[in-house]
């Protein structure tokens, strides 16, 4: 037993940790367009598998940049003895093993994120996985871990991104091109066919704002009861942004980050009466109290990958709601253990009543057994079994992590890739 | 089963609801003297006793004013049928059984504070034994589903009145009058001797400011190491509160409650470069926001009883580090059950810095068997059975609940009391 650890002689229910894995994969992707770039033919993710000596294992799923994974390593080796239930013990773990290293997100997201501390971050997927295990030694989903589900089953929306037609030098996959209003109507329509979403969400950014408004327009009319969203990520000015917003005023349920940073955000939402959504200017705890004291959003955007895991996340749900703020969810490309923490966080979170952000119909392969997360008009059941309520398929997994091994990307990096194709690209970034 | 509920054909650990008990207590409580006027010789309590099909019973305490009994009672008969886990749900049902007459704290607190909502208050009984019983269903202490203890132990602090030597048409009680600098260090001398405090609270607002400076200024001489406190209830002005804070700058950790108000607080703070602390303008998630907004008070005293529970008062803690606040306790006289709540939250909540207030000292009677939580060097040990880790004593319920009844009390009414012995007492609120 290690030094300020319970005196208890033996384990208690969920055990204490024996064996970390942290696994590697990468998963196809397609071409998909934003503000800095385009996404590479792989994203990159990380599977957490947390042993105890109850012979349980809990799951967790993360970034997979290079020194992101590194720093998962290090948490790895020092959590064996930790306690299942002690999500305080983990977050020191973390500082112990992060040491003087904190700086920096560690993972890139592309380029658009930046962090100044990896704290959270590195916590989630094992704060995740320490979660699965109780649920399991419970014997409940992790949904009743965090209070209970208030609906059975979580809406998500449709995402669409502006795209190419295939990578370079591959054959056009099955979405084909996605740049002209009609083509992303056409986009939008086959996403809503085959999941049944009931929101749909714009990556923008990409193009001037004339050709976005244009989409979105196409997009109202095509689908008259969605909610619909356009998220340019920080890449038009406050002027801009302002104009947008008034063009889509009672077209768009929110704007999300229309342009960069805290003091921009405000600006806009001073001049303009639709509610500005964030993924950007406000992705950590520390952000909170400037973007409250700016009035800079009226909505949050919680992603438990960023945000310190499922317990944290429901701390940000608690300081949007009371300081008055929306909550909804923001997903980057990710896979099936991710999807059920999603959901059950999504579930048992009361002031979550957007639907939630998921790459999910993007991506054609998973770690985990099928048949548990299965979208039915738009939404995903909040899995009844216990923890996660998801397995993973070790073959899928270990042939996902020989992708990984194989594929030759150790980050991400859109800008980079872009850059192939279009050598003088530079990031839209508060371009129009 | 009800609708809405999730269709789980039999119960999970735990268990659902099935019958629920509230039972009113009295016991004996010294005159000690505050802002509002005297307390009475009875402290009254609920002690609310969850049970569930499963086999288990969970427990929580609260106030127990006419008006909160009812409502406790109204809570009590819709809860049958809830799954254990199910905070929302239990937030729901609250929610419900409230119906129109939600507004008013139904608690009195002497007079001292009103709440616009009473949901919180009415909740966090019924949520404290909702995590009883998952602890015991787990056969884990309640601190390990509020994220593990960070301390073994937890420092309370020696919470000092002035008070009367007896009430009236009594003997004198043990601790005799409390009136001068010479008695309130006595007072406070007994307090550490038998309890190893390390941290001193005086109640004030009952003389002058210039008494309980001197007050103040013997504890400090006689205690030279210990923390100390003062807490007027809002007795003082804007004013007076500064020139208080400027003459025990140095010698206070920090100053509760000196003038009422955000706006108040707000004023003095201002001026003043000692942390000021509050029970009385930030008591409910609603103040939170105003008051960060004024930077009105440096420390929050959480509550559960309050603050709608154990979970409910972990978000405040988070909001509190959010938005760099610091996080104490407040107690109102209370009997185990309570203290073992204070116990484990306290333990799980890393930022709660400062030791907790607790009247426990002041009371002779409990409703628990005994040997659990004891103090030493003025802490008390985590628990470390299931759940909350304290067992009813029947007999000793009954007798405490005989002592209701028979008491004569129906709620909390210290101006009351005050004016049998002071006919023209009015409450010192802003008086100097």
């Amino acid at each position: 037993m290690r030094a300020g650890r319970r005196p208890t002689p033996e384990s208690q229910a969920g055990g204490r940790v024996s064996r970390v894995s942290v696994t590697p994969v990468a998963f196809r992707d397609p071409p998909l367009l934003n503000v800095v770039g385009v996404h590479q033919p792989y994203v990159l993710r990380a599977i957490v598998q947390v042993h105890t000596d109850a012979g349980l294992v809990g799951l967790g799923e993360t970034y997979a940049d290079q020194a992101h994974l590194q720093r998962l390593e290090a948490v790895a080796a020092a959590l064996p003895g930790l306690d299942a239930f002690d999500l305080n013990g983990l977050r020191r773990v973390v500082v112990t093993a992060l040491g003087a290293s904190t700086g920096g997100a560690g993972a890139s997201f592309g380029g658009m994120l930046d962090l100044s501390s990896a704290v959270d971050t590195v916590a989630a997927p094992f704060e995740v996985a320490l979660l699965d295990l109780q649920g399991r030694a419970l014997g409940r989903p992790v949904s009743d871990l965090l209070g209970g589900a208030v609906r059975e089953r979580v809406p998500y929306s449709a995402y669409l991104f502006y795209k190419w037609a295939a990578h370079p030098g591959q054959d056009d996959d099955t979405w084909g091109e996605g740049r002209t209003p009609e083509q992303m109507v056409a986009q939008a329509r086959r996403m809503v066919d085959e999941y049944g979403f009931g929101a749909i969400k714009l990556k923008g950014g990409v193009y001037e704002p004339r050709h976005e408004i244009e989409t979105v327009e196409a997009l109202a009319a095509a689908f008259p009861g969605h909610a619909l969203r356009i998220d340019p990520n920080g890449a038009w000015t406050v002027r801009t942004s302002v104009e947008v917003a008034d063009r889509l005023s009672g077209v768009l349920e929110y704007l999300e980050d229309p342009t960069p940073g805290i003091d921009g955000m405000a600006a806009v939402a001073r001049q303009s009466g639709l509610p500005l959504a964030t993924n950007m200017c406000v992705i950590a705890f520390e952000h909170l109290k400037p973007a409250v004291a700016a009035d800079a959003v009226q909505v949050v955007l919680s992603d438990h990958h960023l945000w310190g895991g499922l317990r944290r996340s429901a701390l940000l749900g608690g300081i949007c709601e009371t300081f008055g703020m929306g909550l909804s969810m923001h997903s980057n490309s990710h896979l099936g253990v991710s999807l059920a923490a999603m959901t059950h966080l999504a579930a048992a979170t009361p002031n979550l009543t957007y639907a939630c952000d998921t790459h999910y119909p993007w991506k054609s392969e998973d770690v985990i057994k099928p048949g548990v997360l299965e979208f039915r008009d738009g939404s995903v059941a909040v899995p009844a079994g216990p923890g996660l309520g998801v397995e993973l398929d070790q073959d899928a997994l270990a042939a996902l992590h020989e992708q990984y091994v194989t594929c030759g990307q150790r980050g991400r990096e859109d800008t980079a890739y872009m850059r192939t194709v279009v050598p003088d690209f530079t990031p839209n970034t508060a371009r129009w």
